[in-house]
């Protein structure tokens, strides 16, 4: 991606719409890197949900009142909006789910479960978050189905020799993270799918760390699955989203069951209603998606390349100062177009959640533990490590402080 | 319940925390009778997430700096107010869904899917919802269990001789509303539990209409699990309870895998971490958890007896004025304890959707449709029906208004 032309952000402009990066703990305010877990919600995010509660609440599915109609409206355009957010070709494709784990788990267990036979393979990586790995894993089991894992090299990037060796005709599902929520590695995600279409093999794409942070087009990428989530894209909590493509949400059978996503109900049997709604039983989160639709309106008025850009300026400036104090080991690729805007590491002698605690005191917000990627963290051999996440809305002030807090970490426990 | 040394509400000054009241379409404001669908959310509800999100946002479990203590913090004293609210014994029997429907699912999926066999009766209620209905017809038909249906009465009662008959040893699962969202009847769910328990069956009632409505206390109950909605209760979209006995909990294995639910997790298998987190797997509702326990304060505030004697009088109020009216029929029993605070009918010669149509025109916010209970209203004879239903904010005049706008709709349909 060109870069050169990309107009700076107004990043004190920007901050101003985070009065949450206004706090103070002792004096200090706060430096919240924690974006991977979660980021920040702008006003205009929080006052169009507080709208929707003051002005239009109501049920969905086409109440025929006043009300139900504009939230009806409101809740429809969301998926509009997302759709075409990420290129998706309409509404039809963009279910929402409660998280990016419930899109996951809609997959595995839709198609999955119906699908799957003993000797089928699951191809995942050993980078997978949680939410996939588990996922797949438990449905595999119950299945009979293989799992295996495409190897991550010393550098924290996929080996596509293994996964060439995988991806073969007994592949039937290939799930991957597009960003590594742990190591930052941007992967080959089209390169996967197009090897998973080749054997035949459903291509289910983890989207939660690249969709805030970078422009994602589906159809670009070609997965026949992409997931991500709302709190994570300066959206609200309680809404996920899974993209599918149409042909093959159609044929699937939901596995959630209720009102809302029927056809028709008789005391003996059921049949489901139309797309998307047909994926999404009950109550759906009609404030949530009001929030998402500002969230996406907010993230394209600053621009997602500028966004990306200031992201990865960020994670090359926290690799490069973290990388020369010498005893700081950092997972992941080298700055460079297959990383992102995070930096997981260890401090020599250190303790992660140590490390953690230090940064906390000097309200420097980091996040500590295995990142829900344990099994990666044995392969690296470690039981935790502290990853500092960057957002739209960070500075490079921000990195040194961060950097400053380590002499501290090292005085009290190194 | 005695009613009589209850205090009034002071509906104006209740009315003031509801913006939306004041709205107006063609210069009427709106009459808002569509409570049963969702309710609305008072100014101190929405406050309490807009104040989450600008003071305290952040990812939960724990993590180590203070934004995530605070939310953490917050995000499980949730757990322990509704907790109390309802009568559990703790947080782990608590689980927070995105709505009722799945915590219905989550019932059906982790204890029905691992102990139903085929020859199992499962025991639901004619006057199911959808979220019930359909998820145990289709986890039976999964199993092979039946699935058989208690019978209800002309009076919109459940035949509890019929119940006695079901309810016997092949019985495994007895599952029911405890308000019906269609027909107002208040069930005998006590009755229900007792004869599930006598014959070893699990029960589970949907409180979705009782919970917000009336003092629920599940120990007096005592069913096993007990399901409901936090936009159904003045509270947000996008946030269910699941309440359930601690020792079947532990017993089962999560349906929804993901991050924040495991203990430890190898390439090879994973296992689950304590109750209720082992259910509730990724990112959660958090500012949804803060607004549903911002609700319960709002709710208990005035007084669950006060809300409900409110409601069971503007439905007496409500049935008596379209009774009078000659050529209504209204379905469910007479006023009286076993009636909640709704109110479902139609109009003879009218279809029930030009009738919310023309109510619609006097802005008068009623919902017409099968109410997700369709093999009901098969059974009643009817596609579809007209439901006014109330909440604490409602007053007589608003009911006026409602029978007033029956005579538009006779001249122009009738």
């Amino acid at each position: 991606m060109s870069q050169q032309n990309l107009e700076p952000l107004d990043i004190g402009a920007i901050r101003e719409e985070f009065p949450i990066l206004e706090r103070e703990f002792d004096g200090q305010q706060v430096v919240y890197l924690d974006n991977a877990a979660t980021t920040q919600t702008p006003d205009p995010v929080v006052d169009a949900m507080s709208d929707y509660y003051r002005r239009y609440n109501s049920n969905v599915h086409r109440g025929i009142h006043h009300l139900s109609q504009e939230a009806s409206i409101a809740y429809e355009e969301a998926h509009d909006r997302v759709a075409e957010f990420i290129g998706a070709e309409g509404r039809e494709e963009v279910i929402f789910t409660k998280n990016t784990t419930e899109a996951e788990n809609l997959v595995a267990y839709s198609w999955g479960l119906a699908e799957l036979e003993p000797g089928d393979r699951v191809v995942l990586t050993e980078m997978e978050h949680h939410a996939s790995l588990v996922t797949w894993q438990q449905i595999a089991h119950q299945t009979g189905a293989d799992v295996e894992y495409i190897r991550v090299d010393e550098r924290g990037r996929l080996d596509m020799d293994h996964a060439r060796e995988l991806i073969d005709d007994d592949a039937a599902v290939v799930s991957a993270v597009h960003v590594s929520n742990t190591l930052g590695t941007v992967n080959p995600v089209a390169e996967l799918t197009a090897l998973a279409d080749e054997h035949d093999a459903l291509s289910v794409i983890d989207g939660a760390q690249a969709v805030p942070n970078r422009p994602v087009d589906v159809g670009e990428i070609d997965a026949d699955f992409y997931a991500f989530s709302g709190h994570k894209m300066a959206g609200p909590t309680g809404i996920g989203v899974l993209y599918g493509k149409q042909e093959l949400l159609e044929e699937m059978d939901p596995y959630l069951y209720g009102g809302g996503m029927i056809r028709k109900v008789t005391f003996d049997d059921s049949t489901w209603g139309e797309l998307p709604w047909k994926f999404e039983p009950g109550t759906p989160p009609i404030a949530e998606a009001v929030g998402l639709a500002a969230a996406v309106d907010w993230l394209e008025e600053i621009g997602m390349e500028r966004i990306q850009a200031h992201e990865e300026e960020l994670a090359r400036y926290a690799y490069e100062q973290l990388d020369a104090e010498g005893d700081v080991e950092i997972y992941g690729p080298e700055p460079g177009p297959d990383r992102g805007g995070l930096v997981s590491f260890n401090v020599e002698g250190v303790h992660a959640h140590d490390l953690a605690s230090i940064m906390n005191d000097h309200t420097v917000a980091v996040r500590a533990g295995d990142h829900c990627t344990q099994p990666l963290h044995d392969k690296l051999g470690v039981p935790a490590s502290t990853r500092a996440s960057f957002y739209v809305y960070n500075t490079r002030e921000e990195i040194d402080k961060l950097v400053a807090a380590l002499d501290d970490a090292r005085q009290l426990f190194a």
